[in-house]
């Protein structure tokens, strides 16, 4: 494979996937608002302070246990604006189907999509679909973006400090293992279900009872390593996470060390991250347990001022070692 | 082909894809704001009046003579905020890439987009990247989002009256002919270019100058057939216009006439259709004409009383006839 063609590894969430966006994308876009390359971009339209993301989904198999590309389609961009401290509201939808797509499942996909609004409580306006000939495409993809209105949150994009807390809102990896089970291709198969879902509810839980958070992310392509490496890059302050805290299914696990993977890069679709002022990790954790889809919910780690830029894990042996963005072995089409 | 799958025809613009978008997208995410079925959606949010609108594209080929997929992908979203009577602001895009794709290639696209949106004068602020495996995708399918801000413009959205005048700003057909013609398999070649630019220069001027516009839609797949078709659908007024006025390149028409297509049934990329006010038809014609995009405008028939919901073309040859919605003989891929 050569240097000058799209590799898979482009796509998937890690190293070459920043440095597609960084070189190709941003570059040619520069603007202030595109800058911060964050979940979803911060606007202004009259006054009103807009949240706007976008994600094309792409997953395969297109069902799997747990969710399907409907229903991942919606939280996913749900999730890209409660992340940025936006209340999600509105989604449009364009959709790329295959010749030959049998209706019943685009109905069935389209059934996931209706449902999972009606819980994330946003209404899809708009939308589009283009048919494109049998071969030149794989059954559907599913374009959603999204606008939302932004809360007002103080210490939301505060820049962190040593001692400020880390937490994740429960088990990692359990997307991306579902998927990867679902596809058939291993010699087991082990009850992983995805985590597909909103976390609009745990986002406003912790709004209302007025955390001090500062930054937020949903860890999906590249995991839960590849989304603190976004947040430490280029920046004075390290991370520091204590591989004992993770929460993380038996399954997972187990499934992890036959295949060789590292649960911190496998893809999450209903989990945060939280990095929340220092001392209101504890009561942070306590917010996030009081919903069922927080109830693993964990502090993870803390802010340190060296190394700095660098994200630091504590093995549950002692030791240290430096955690790096996701590079190489990609799992395409994980979402 | 059995009846329950995609067919090419339900991405055509026309008789399948309403069908498909009623009776599957529409029924399945009703709700006022979708309701409408336009071109973008208008939404409220803390106070500022919003249209949102999103479009994927597939046109094949990539490169096209007068634009490209990059180019069509701005414009197009551009273009569908602009007859909404909305000022477009802010684009994400969403990639969808073909392993082994040139490098080169994409950023040919990218740089067509950033040139695309500096012309219309929105910026591109949030995005998203995904690469599927060779074969699972045609090289590169581009979705792009959009939100404007609503203008001030009493008149849009008036309910059409008889005797009310139907404008066309240029020459039809020229985007889908382009795009035909450049497939290479046509056994002819013509030098036709695609219509492909932004709208809202000419909106804007409308807007400026008053006229009182009440409806405005590009006619892009399906044709000025299908959009007039759309604008008449379950109301209590018809269409008339006047095949002579209809302006059309000689190449478009004499490619027509050899391919046996109707260019009343082509993709335009750069056109607008308004219904404006009784006797304003031509204070706007001459607003058009003042821009070089406008150059060709044509008042090319009035809203009639009876029949109702129908679109009646009065031929050169003095007959008349009603012209339906695209149905069969579907050009995938033209956007």
């Amino acid at each position: 494979m050569k240097k000058d063609q799209i590799l898979l590894a482009h796509g998937d969430g890690g190293r070459l996937t920043r440095k597609l966006i960084e070189e190709v994308f941003a570059r040619a876009f520069r603007n202030p608002l595109l800058e911060p390359l964050a979940d979803a971009a911060l606007v202004d339209i009259g006054g009103s302070r807009i949240a706007f993301t976008t994600d094309s989904y792409t997953v395969k198999p297109i069902f799997f246990p747990g969710g399907d590309i409907g229903k991942l389609a919606v939280f996913g961009t749900v999730n890209d604006l409660a992340v940025m401290g936006a209340r999600p509201l509105y989604l449009s939808c364009g959709f790329i189907l295959e010749e030959g797509l049998e209706l019943k499942m685009l109905e069935r996909i389209v059934d996931a999509m209706r449902e999972s609004a009606q819980e994330a409580g946003v209404r899809m306006v708009t939308g589009d679909t283009k048919v494109v000939e049998r071969g030149a495409a794989d059954m559907v993809f599913i374009n959603t973006a999204g606008i939302g209105q932004l809360l007002d949150w103080p210490s939301m994009g505060e820049v962190p400090e040593p001692e400020d807390e880390i937490l994740i809102s429960g088990t990692i990896g359990d997307h991306g293992m579902a998927v990867l089970v679902a596809r058939g291709e291993l010699e087991f198969t082990t009850p992983v279900e995805s985590d597909c879902a909103s976390l609009w509810g745990l986002i406003s839980e912790l709004h209302r009872a007025g955390i001090g958070v500062k930054w937020m992310r949903d860890p999906t392509r590249g995991g839960l390593a590849s989304a603190l490496n976004e947040l430490v890059l280029n920046q004075r302050f390290g991370i520091q996470i204590f591989e004992n805290k993770i929460p993380l299914q038996q399954a997972v696990d187990s499934a992890c060390e036959i295949l060789g993977l590292d649960p911190l890069y496998l893809a999450n679709e209903g989990k945060v991250i939280c990095v929340v002022r220092r001392g209101e990790g504890e009561s942070a954790r306590e917010v996030l347990r009081g919903l069922d889809l927080g109830r693993d919910a964990q502090i993870i780690g803390k802010v340190i001022l060296e190394p700095k830029s660098k994200v630091i894990v504590k093995t549950s042996v002692g030791g240290t070692r430096i955690l790096g963005m996701l590079a190489g072995s990609p799992l395409p089409r994980i979402c």
